[in-house]
């Protein structure tokens, strides 16, 4: 094909060619450039980071190569062998293909090219893959997800050996293995590749991609624009229970960037798919620039994607492992090879920020192309920042405007609050509106369960979601907010989820001493508002930062509230007396009650309950306002699990009966440390002596927390004016408290 | 007190004085000398180990000094303040001694001054410690034991300012503190005084230190020797249940430093308490050095103190943490303060095992003495090697006949397995022979419970033993051995228990595929042998080293066999066939029974029962040779736990009914990995395809391990001969196998 060839193609179909395109027929040019590469080349041996991540890679590739190449009929879930090493196929193939670029070697082009042809000979004949639980099973795996996988990574691969490849060779492979694999996870499946959702992105990506490679500009628009007419009625559900299409659904890779981002880059699944979409959101889109730089996808929507790499990395806790909002697999963090890509590119692409270096630093390795080598060569210089964390408020929705994320930081990460006042989240989402997780540098203090999943472990379910996600992990009761009449917020009903978020009532990080976010919640349980404040506090009589919860509830009848505290660790002291059964008996019979054991039951204190346990050689107490008519429940996970998918973590819990309106104030406090070595206990106890309510009315909630030095600090919010310019006062016992703004803290 | 005198003095007491002696009257002379601490002084600023360590040392008693001195009235157990204060008054006394001597800064010797006449003014009219659990209640702390901690260190501290005090202070800090505290811990107190018990090892320290620093002879024979007529009757417990006095029971130092240490330098209470003891034996013994050399106190029974470090070094997984044998809280390591003290001394007074270098500077810090200076030196010439832990067999018992412990070890601490088939243990022993744990690196594969108490924390139960120790800690059921009838080894008679010991049948850690440890066991089931054999074999179709274990029975009567094995994790897989009760009962009523839930119960798999977990991003499978009517039990702790005093960890359990002479054959096979930021899992199933008995005779047990490749191995144990020598043959299956020695592996 020569250029004239290639132009007179794309006339036939329509498209106005920028004279950038006519480059973009030089090979590489997806993700690699021949300019690129030459300063690849011309730096080997300068600039260690990179140098070592090459040898790396070319250690494993090599490995690989010596082995020979396996491409198993297709049989197994994740976790089972063809799904490995179908998997290790595309991760290799593409390593491989930077390294013939990289290091000129065509043993490395030879392995992919022999690789790509039996998948030519393999394709052709392949039926749908013999597992049949997916909405979309795919051919090499048994979903379209993975085969979306594999074609994103092979496109790389093929693009860097395109010239060493005949042209007969091309119009093979392109004809018997590309197109109709870029077919079949689109045309042939549109359920798939026509939502906004992270599938599609993946889809979206493999399609765009291989079309950018063979210049096929079908592909390309079907990519960015979706299938016009996917014949697809309106509804149906795929298998993680996520509807299918809704009404005016939008479609293709730039509704795919649009909608699931909010302005703040916050993607509405949570971090854990973030992690997971971002990569091929920013590998298409860094493609489609080094293509088709006059589209400005990296720029896209006032540089999301770029915004999007920042806010994942703020989603994080002090070891950089992400918070499991929603459905997530606790311990992925921004070690994953995925954000070291992103973290490469949103440095490079972005405006150099000084502070994504340390993050590289800690990485310990880059992406092999250019933004990794300018990464590199920068740390090797040592422009490096340490990335400091601040807290931060991330907006939920398209426009963001359906509530958000607010995490909450003291110190260098001592201690983080994660509040979450989000929209559903799509399909991965979780019941559990005004909830909360807290962290002590990268320890989890009070914990958000995560997924009930053990992705890619082939025995537990053939890596997939467990039923136990369903029954347990997206329930209300799983998570750290208020459960009312033992049910799911929305009844745990998806589609009416789906249409609700919370609203931000403030954020405010502008403080040295407090930082405070506060939403309301008025469709989880219709007929009741719930208005949760948190504050996180910095106070010279208390050695650690602490949490101050306030969660006020107008309800239009009684209810019976439970209120948990999801802690790990051991029990050590409380101030209430409980009974302990010698049988264990479920708290419930369902939305995930019937997953609680009950393992101890008692009356709350009169005025102040408090709970005090041991984790991490670090102690903790709960200090919450009660009546004595309150009941406290020691709960551990683990009821009606008989393949034991569940961990079994305890929680203290809080129930309020027969109570219409109503008011939870607790303070979690961190404090003190205990060694196994030097054996030695410091400072094991609260200092809050009195925790009281000294003012509640539609208008203001006043709390006052009274420590063992006799000191008194007052938080008051107002229930119903968030403007930061109005002014309030109140008189508490004779005193005046006057203040600008939605809270006062003194 | 002039040298007349003083020799005066010694003559009226029968002493003969050698020349030695009379340089004694220098101070300091106990733990620092004159001419080691003119050497510290010369090495200032050029040795970092020891620098740092002073630097750190000098703010935190600068600190304390700031803070002002506060001598509290006793009133808290441990983990309370006055408890708190107290102990912390004595530690930094004694480095504020130190930083005298070194710094030569008269602040510290003013301190230390200040304390003891606080301490001399309270003292003379203190009555007995308000806390009454004891069986021999201190004045400062609620038990002589912690007493005893204080003189050990204040003897220190006062010999370091000994000559900076007037002749007549040292009068008055001596006649109203010293010898009426030293008097108060063994006069008044044989009970604590006069036993051979690490309580002892701290009070004779005690008396003998502070008789040196005083020159008081009394004190210092009251201290080799123990009280001559101490009054006490035979028997009688101590609070912990131990035997205060025995038939001829010997006492004093020399006898304890040769009754609970064996020729191999094991410590009969195991070493979480050797760490304990060490100190005071050490410091005693280098003071006696320093005094009267010529008694040859360091060098006692072979040096049995320098190889007790050793033996203490050997029994620590691969993070330095000390196996938990008999009551132990785990995470104790050696880079305990007291373990720097032993290891630097080791190192100086010993052959100077430049192996011992390596974990000096793994301890970061060094003692402030001679030796702390000395391993310093060599730490910054270069001079550290490894400190390579080989498997190693350590006998109990004060001539080593008495059982002992094995440990077995593959690579570099890349698997250990840990046997137990030693004496009781005094009061601190565990009701489990033939025990076993297991580590991967540092950490717990199949654990051993340790202790239910939280030292020093206040609130769980004053920091003591708690009463889950006796009746969960030290049951049997508690142990990765044989329960047999649900009772307790020796039916958890601490008397009977005390007269019997397991025996070694072998050890053999000479090859390099194979290491094995065997002993049998007769006593703990009166008209039962239990022989357990345990081989740890590395085979190049196995990943990582596996546990080959084989519990063999012979009993006069029918009995009903449990077999727990503690993991970790997360349950995976299983091939047997189970049940889950929606309701939690216990396991049992008594005898550590009472205290498990039973989370599942199956019937085992006939031939051979597999179950898989995933712990800590690990792998594990153990494969038993069961029969269809064997059953499996999954096990909770907690049951019966009113207070959260226990963990609760899990078991799978396997239990026999009904049945005479039997065997338990099992493979504990660590394998694979699972990563939770690639996701990838790899080498998640067991190599082993069948595991079978050949040949069960009186003679020989023969077992075969068959792996996924169709690989044989076969283990042959002789039963009757353990003699390095014997010759054997059988016949299996036609094939002829023959070999000398206690066993057979091929």
């Amino acid at each position: 094909m020569n250029i004239k060839k290639f132009t007179l193609t794309l006339l036939t179909v329509g498209i106005t060619m920028s004279p950038f395109t006519l480059q973009a027929k030089e090979h590489p040019n997806l993700i690699l450039t021949k300019p690129g590469v030459e300063r690849m080349r011309d730096n080997l041996g300068q600039v260690p980071l990179f140098d070592t991540t090459l040898s790396s890679v070319k250690q494993e590739v090599d490995a690989e190569i010596a082995m020979g190449i396996d491409t198993p009929i297709p049989k197994d879930f994740s976790g089972g062998y063809t799904h490995q090493r179908h998997k290790q196929n595309f991760f290799v193939a593409q390593k491989a293909g930077v390294l013939y670029q990289v290091l000129n070697d065509e043993k490395y082009a030879k392995y992919i090219r022999d690789m790509l042809f039996q998948y030519e000979a393999m394709y052709k004949d392949l039926p749908l893959h013999p597992q049949e639980r997916s909405y979309s099973r795919g051919k090499l795996f048994w979903q379209c997800l993975n085969d979306s996988n594999w074609l994103v990574y092979m496109s790389q691969a093929y693009d860097a050996i395109y010239d060493y490849l005949s042209a007969e060779e091309r119009e093979t492979l392109e004809t018997n293995l590309f197109r109709p694999f870029a077919d079949f996870i689109s045309l042939e499946n549109p359920q798939f590749f026509n939502r906004v959702h992270n599938h599609s992105t993946w889809g979206i990506a493999a399609v765009g991609m291989i079309g950018l490679v063979m210049n096929d500009e079908e592909l390309i628009q079907r990519a960015l624009y979706g299938i016009e007419d996917d014949g697809l009625e309106v509804g149906g559900k795929d298998n993680d229970g996520g509807t299918i299409k809704v009404e005016g659904q939008r479609k293709g890779f730039f509704a795919n960037l649009e909608e699931p981002f909010s302005p703040d880059g916050y993607y509405t699944e949570g971090p854990y798919y973030q992690r997971y979409a971002m990569y091929p959101f920013l590998i298409f889109a860094l493609a489609m620039d080094n293509s088709r730089p006059d589209l400005k996808v990296l720029q896209h929507k006032d540089n999301v994607l770029l915004k999007g790499v920042n806010a994942l990395l703020n989603l994080s806790d002090a070891d950089g492992e992400f918070f499991p909002i929603n459905d997530a697999q606790k311990g992925m963090s921004y070690y994953k090879s995925s954000l070291v890509s992103a973290v490469d590119l949103a440095y490079f692409y972005g405006d150099k920020n000084p502070q994504l270096l340390s993050v590289v630093e800690k990485q310990g390795e880059v992406l092999l192309q250019e933004s990794g080598l300018q990464a590199a060569i920068d740390v090797r210089d040592g422009k490096a920042e340490p990335f400091i964390k601040q807290s931060v408020n991330l907006s939920d929705g398209v426009n963001g405007k359906q509530g958000g994320i607010g995490v909450l930081r003291q110190g260098d990460e001592d201690m983080t609050l994660v509040f979450k006042y989000a929209a559903q989240g799509l399909s991965h989402g979780h019941y559990d509106k005004l909830s909360f997780s807290m962290y002590e540098k990268g320890e989890e203090v009070l914990q958000d369960y995560g997924l009930a999943r053990f992705v890619n472990i082939e025995q537990k379910g053939g890596g997939n979601y467990l039923k136990e996600n369903k029954t347990w992990a997206k329930t209300t009761i799983a998570h750290n907010t208020l459960s009312i009449n033992q049910k799911k917020h929305f009844n745990g009903d998806y589609d009416i989820a789906s249409q609700h978020h919370s609203e931000l009532f403030t954020f405010d990080a502008e403080r040295e001493d407090i930082k405070v976010v506060s939403a309301t919640e008025e469709n989880a349980y219709p007929g009741t508002l719930m208005h949760r404040t948190m504050a996180m506090i910095a106070n010279d009589n208390f050695e650690k930062p602490f949490v101050l919860d306030i969660m006020r509830v107008e309800s239009d009848k009684k209810n019976q509230y439970d209120f948990p505290f999801y802690y790990f660790g051991q029990v050590l002291d409380m101030n209430f007396k409980y009974d302990t059964p010698t049988s264990l008996n479920p708290l419930g019979d369902d939305n995930g009650y019937q997953h609680l054991y009950v393992e101890g039951k008692g009356d709350a204190a009169d005025h102040n309950t408090q709970f005090s346990w041991l984790s991490n050689g670090k102690y903790y107490t709960i200090t919450s306002i009660t009546n004595s008519e309150d009941e406290v429940f020691f709960t551990r996970i683990g009821a009606n699990d008989p393949e034991f998918n569940l961990r079994r973590d305890p929680a203290i819990m809080l129930r309020r009966n027969d109570t219409q309106d109503t008011l939870f104030v607790s303070v979690v406090e961190p404090h003190g440390s205990y060694s196994r070595v030097s054996e030695s206990s410091q400072n094991s106890k609260s200092s809050i002596t009195d925790l009281s309510v000294v003012l509640d009315s539609e208008a203001y909630t006043g709390i006052k927390i009274t420590d063992v030095k006799g000191t008194e600090q007052v938080f008051i919010i107002s229930n119903e004016d968030a403007s930061k310019n109005a002014k309030h006062s109140v008189k508490i016992d004779g005193e005046k408290y006057s203040w600008t703004g939605p809270y006062l803290y003194q």
